[in-house]
């Protein structure tokens, strides 16, 4: 059995783990101590330098890591190897990726566009987004996440993160929003209330450090968040001058 | 058969129309000449004297004409009458019916939350909210109500006002803010994307009127869409602070 390595055992590499334990000798490690974790979902840990000397190393530790982890796994690498990330962002890890690692190895970029939440029913048609960097080994990893259940899409890093300013920076500043806001589930509701309320349990219990790795390091973020928010504000301008004409004036 | 008047024939009179036609004897009229839509739909037009001078009234024009029509009806109520407004706030309505209307009319302030678009495969389960303002007819509206499938709900004005901030303005600020926007049907999409798509489609055909109404005649409306605007704004700031000290210098 293939050995399967992954770095950084939170919420999405416990997820992993669980799905891949039984197509592969799962190992895992992380900044903290993942022994028990491990022990419950029945794979087992090693330190760093066999995990990156596994055939495939996954890169699941939190998008701000990932360049100093690069740098203490590159030296432990073996040649025809493996590695993946699973950043939400993807220009800037395939960059890092390809310049860190040595050319011996193959390098596919991932955005798996799931988490506990939104598989908590199975990866059954969940999206997993593909990035060739380096290699012909994106082949195979999409026919694994085919037979996984997953939708593969395989696109270019630019484009995967164009389209993530919207699916991803935007949806999350409106869910996260309204999360800190505490929208209440109030009895007179409509269907689309319900969107909001069904948003924010999907992403309630992200990451503060995913929230700013989505809004910071996607260079097409920003753009159009700000769009967002200046839409917002010219709305409620205009509705306030129309409210001043057809209001009536005791109110 | 009771004659039933619709005063107002936009989206919402029309819908009203078509699923009272079998209960009584519907008369509609209109700022706008409604004849045609009238007989499609399969009900008659009348002078707003003659629909003014039914058993039962629906106020269904735009909030912000709601007051100047409740004074040229008033003359044409009968006693014992009962008239009902639909609009989507209800502090202001149910204070315009009760000043404007003689005594010896029942009065009940209704808001239901749906519309063509939400209630495109029937009213089963739509919300209705019925606010009573005079006399005991809030009874048989809430009966009648329910034997069209409503999910009923009566409480009072300020009440209804207090949730719509969050069930109304809220939401179509946001959604109107992206119907704007345009966020596109990403082929890279998640299920928390879908929410915002599925909000859109939802809201995108109602009228600007509604959307000021909403925003404007409504007390409670401003304190939350401000929050929600100065929430996502310390949002994207404490994100950029947070992105100045982890992502790579480089950038």
């Amino acid at each position: 059995m293939k050995r399967f390595g992954i770095i950084g055992f939170g919420r999405f590499g416990q997820l992993a783990a669980r799905h891949l334990r039984d197509h592969f000798d799962v190992v895992v490690c992380d900044a903290h101590d993942p022994v028990e974790d491990a022990g419950r979902i029945g794979v087992r840990t090693g330190s760093l330098a066999e995990i990156a000397g596994c055939d495939t190393v996954m890169l699941a530790v939190p998008v701000q890591a990932l360049e100093q982890m690069l740098a203490e796994i590159a030296p432990h690498v073996r040649p025809g190897a493996l590695v993946v990330d699973v950043a939400s962002v993807k220009m800037l890890p395939a960059r890092w990726m390809a310049e860190a690692l040595p050319e011996s190895v193959d390098i596919v970029a991932t955005h798996p566009l799931f988490g506990p939440q939104s598989a908590r029913r199975g990866l059954e048609g969940q999206p997993l987004v593909i990035c060739p960097v380096r290699g012909e080994a994106h082949h195979r990893v999409a026919e694994f996440g085919r037979t996984l259940g997953l939708k593969v899409s395989i696109t270019t890093p630019e484009e995967h993160d164009r389209e993530m300013a919207y699916v991803q920076a935007l949806t999350h500043l409106i869910g996260r929003t309204l999360v800190n806001i505490r929208i209440p589930d109030e009895e007179l509701k409509t269907d689309s209330y319900q969107h909001l309320l069904e948003l924010c349990a999907l992403i309630g219990d992200d990451s503060e450090e995913l929230f700013f790795a989505i809004q910071n390091l996607n260079p097409f973020a920003q753009e159009i968040t700000q769009q967002f928010i200046g839409q917002a504000n010219g709305l409620l301008d205009r509705s306030l001058k129309a409210g001043n004409r057809s209001a009536p004036a005791r109110n």
